[in-house]
């Protein structure tokens, strides 16, 4: 089958590889239709993630259709359409347990990871019955390849974790996909105010398309000034941070008013400083997440009912074949405008 | 009257001051007759707290007898025992109405700091109704001082912010009397663990007769390596910081497993590094909090039901003219064993 | 002053009476602008309010201008536009700081009931500084009639109690004025489904117009066997009983789901029937409450965030010396048409 | 094997029968080592429990050792000794997910009701992985037979959902086994008051040992005004219903104060009076469960840790073949004292 291979930093190459195989009852193999690229993806080809070996098949989101389960595989059968979720999860450990799939001791996120992923024809997934789910029957698969990762990340590390609120005042560094989910996903909790922060003018535009009553275009570093305009000198009641540099988590300690959140979302590749000395005092919360996909039933939900409409966040379409092309189509998003890229498998 | 006065950095003086009297309609005159001395009134000596100007009268803490009340101070009157709260409280802005005492637009710590404090033989309150705490008649004023502060900040910044849970293991970083007051309150929700660290051997060994069930001198620094032998690697569900150094907040950061609270209660000087390449996927929390003290009330019941005891707190006892001899004590502590000193004013 | 008398049950007269004074340092008198009738009042004219006694001037919702304030009030001044919250709160007794204003223990639901309330040229309002809210300048008033009580109410014990979420399945029994309170806020949580039942064909066609999915008339007894099939067997996640009567309680017993929320809303005149024997082991929960008023900040911003549009609801509109006709026309809403009345005072 | 078999109301028998064998992938076979007797074993011999048709081993609770596991078991293993949860969870359908381990789509309480129970030599288990608790090694396996069923029950239906706190108010209404279990853990949040009601002079003794800080013998009706009594007027925070008849039910409504929590524990058999035209403006809730033994890990660690010490329940012992008088020493616990009686296997 065709597969698109990590071949070591800055290396990646489609090849052929012989389709996965059921290795423990709990798996299932997915015949994969439709996937798509995701920043990760594009740090582990940077060489950022120790744990991805060169030879692995990457991508860790996708849908698709069973073609065989294991003899412990209870909920799903071959030919069911799924879902498939970033994050495997047992099911059965303390963390699953808790509702931390992504710290279960036997899964988390190993897709694209430390195992074989989804771009490619077939994948095997682990702990089929708790990590992948029943897509509604005629569904439009496309919005659904958002829910694999983008949306219960933007949704769990940013909104749920930044306590959202009716009449609350959200700001949103960085919209780029997640940032725009969480754009997408803050609107469930009517909130007052939605902020969004970047430095990109297509991207603003697009997150007011998406919701956002604001829009600040940070160039010259006003955002504080102006956030702080806007409320009254408190600062916002939840401050999301969706880059994973430092500059953009010390504007979201300056962001943040008195009780209010900073969500982590972003992923962080060095330290960064916290401001204890004044932020000891401010009945602030900081808190940071892989995302736990524990939301997944409750989002196919509000993609049924149109609560939510994902399918806005696709800008370019190819197939598997051309998945060079679309990596290089999401990787330079400043120039293609690119979001999410669906890639047909 | 007697009152203990801050003369700028490094100087203090026991004056002869008038009393105090009523300025408005919300104010109560309440009559000292026992006050204490907090870690943060040597804050304000060193010079570090620039909002307390010299002249100012120290101390935050304390109970007393009404000695006379304004015309719109409803729920106290002459005569009542009453508990100082170091916090004062409208009851009325937005921030009251949220919890948040310690953000009150027309309050929050402002006694002993930017308005004259308890040190004295009497002192004004400010928003006497939700500022001060009707006192049980006959009961022992001693332990009680120690819920003007150090127990609400230890509950609320630590406990409850920890989230402290039957069953959790929680390590407090810290055993002075902020320390202490997490050690005994934690308490409230049966945790399996609390792990006290420290430098010092007195404060350990008051620690396990206040009921840490694991003591860890931290002189060679292997608190990190003990923890995660007895957690199976994992580190806890609360690390709560009861120092304000950076060093004591890294050990934190190492400290807390996945899906934990890091839960500050020092005050901080100085920023400090935090971690994010390696926590932004953990899952944790890192709270902030200026006490409250909306537990208050709830703390009073604990201490009348017995199942809080603060008076093992207490080492030593001055009267109010002898209040520069009990600053001495209470400053070295490492060689006086010094917990929290009561001064009968 | 004009002001609506109860004469006791079945009788009521517009009557001339003296201007309320301050009675204490709290209080503030307030010039009415609009006021409303609720369900209450017209409970109160049945004799079904004990509490309420002859003599008494009705109502208990309104807005209007700072006429006079006592010493003791500090956040409003003469002139200032307020919301009169249905609920008078000292903000200091134990129900209060723990957010049951309800249950004030020098107020609580007083006006209009033991004492004058609001159908009136002017008002007294007990605890001024917690009991009235600024309205923003320029606001449009009539919307803003609706916060003093039905829209808190369906909130708090509808929506709130209920713990609508998104992705959720809500029923709501009764779409009279707090039944749609219920249906327009619990629309700030985007559940999936928001099933509206009742028996007029006119409220129903409003209900959907507020953003109801489904609505079903009762007429036949068969909205049970409906929501079942709606919902896969299992009923709802919240059954929001806004009447007040058995039968509609009952109802709510077979419309909950294992793991759902009955939120009463409605006032109940006699004891009900709860089914125990099947109720036990279906892990629900039963829960009452009469408005604290406690979001009434939190809906202000979201009326000013377009979030909530209460407008609709006010199908009528007399002047204060129309008030009787005013009472007419509510009192036989299924001919009028009626939801809620303005009266400009 | 032996086991005692269910042969329809008023009828048992310790019959022999064969030894179960594994019949689907997620199955293990457990040597039962010790197991007790349950108040719902006395309501089936009653015929009251529908589900369970005659010919059924009876006996939901227990303790052993894996003798075999079918293919998908993965987190168990021949040897291992396990606490017998009385809730079989598949952990992979949306109540499993939610924590609502009673209402597992394909488990539930189905042992010793809809399929074999633990009252043999050896017992299936469903779920394997997710109903069988790994016990550590060496421990005392007595107290934890209390585990399967009681004390997460008293904890979960009477405890958690009665929102126990420190500082709180507690009436717990019958001292049975089930209410002895809710004392025990209510203890884990410190609340200031415990009121244990019963009408056996025994059983109040015990719950006095157990650490119940009033005792309330009902016989004459006084207990609502002895509660009233100690509340100051206003009744307690929870009051849990450990009993499932009508009286007791509504004890509870006349205990609890507002804002307060009606949590019943009890098995009901008959609908109740709930008395709405007083209880609609309490604020109060009443919640109802079937044990969902999500908590069993954490009682494992509180009973590791000392501070849950259950084998204080167990009053009687007896081997597999004299389990028909342990039953009677059970039944008939009024002249026998019994609280839990262990039966060796």
């Amino acid at each position: 089958m065709k597969a698109l291979v990590y071949r070591g930093p800055g290396n990646k190459a489609l090849e052929d590889r012989p389709k996965p195989e059921l290795q423990s009852p709990g798996d299932a193999i997915v015949k994969v239709t439709k996937t798509t690229i995701c920043g990760t993806d594009l740090h582990i080809l940077k060489g950022d993630v120790a744990t991805c070996a060169p030879g692995r098949i990457l991508g860790h989101e996708g849908v698709g259709v069973i073609d065989s389960v294991g003899a412990g595989v209870t909920a799903l059968r071959p030919g069911d359409h799924v879902l498939i979720s970033c994050i495997s999860a047992c099911g059965k450990c303390d963390y699953c347990r808790r509702g931390m799939y992504s710290h279960c001791t036997t899964g988390g996120w190993v897709l694209g990871n430390e195992i074989d992923g989804t771009q490619a024809e077939y994948v095997r997934i682990l702990h089929a019955d708790t990590s992948l789910y029943p897509i509604p029957p005629g569904a439009d698969e496309e919005p659904l390849v958002m829910l694999s990762d983008i949306l219960p990340t933007g949704f769990e590390c940013g909104v749920l974790n930044g306590k959202v609120a009716p009449g609350s005042t959200v700001a949103i560094v960085g919209a780029g996909p997640i940032g725009l989910a969480a754009l997408l996903t803050a609107q469930f909790y009517s909130p007052a105010e939605i902020i969004m922060v970047d430095l990109d003018d297509n991207r603003l535009e697009v997150a007011r398309g998406f919701g956002a009553t604001r829009t600040i275009k940070n160039g010259d570093g006003s955002a504080v000034e102006h956030v702080k305009a806007l409320t009254g000198g408190r600062g916002v009641d939840a401050a999301i941070e969706a880059v994973g540099v430092p500059s953009t988590f010390l504007l979201c300690q300056d962001l943040v008013g008195p009780g209010g959140i900073i969500a982590n979302v972003g992923v962080h590749g060095t330290k960064v400083d916290l401001h204890l000395e004044t932020l000891w005092s401010r009945n602030i919360a900081i808190t940071t997440r892989l995302v736990d996909t524990v939301t997944t039933p409750m989002l196919l939900k509000t993609v049924q009912s149109k609560k939510l409409e994902p399918k806005g966040l696709i800008t370019h379409r190819f197939r598997l074949g051309q998945i060079v092309d679309a990596y290089d189509t999401f990787a330079h998003a400043a120039s293609t405008r690119a979001l999410k890229v669906i890639i047909d498998a």
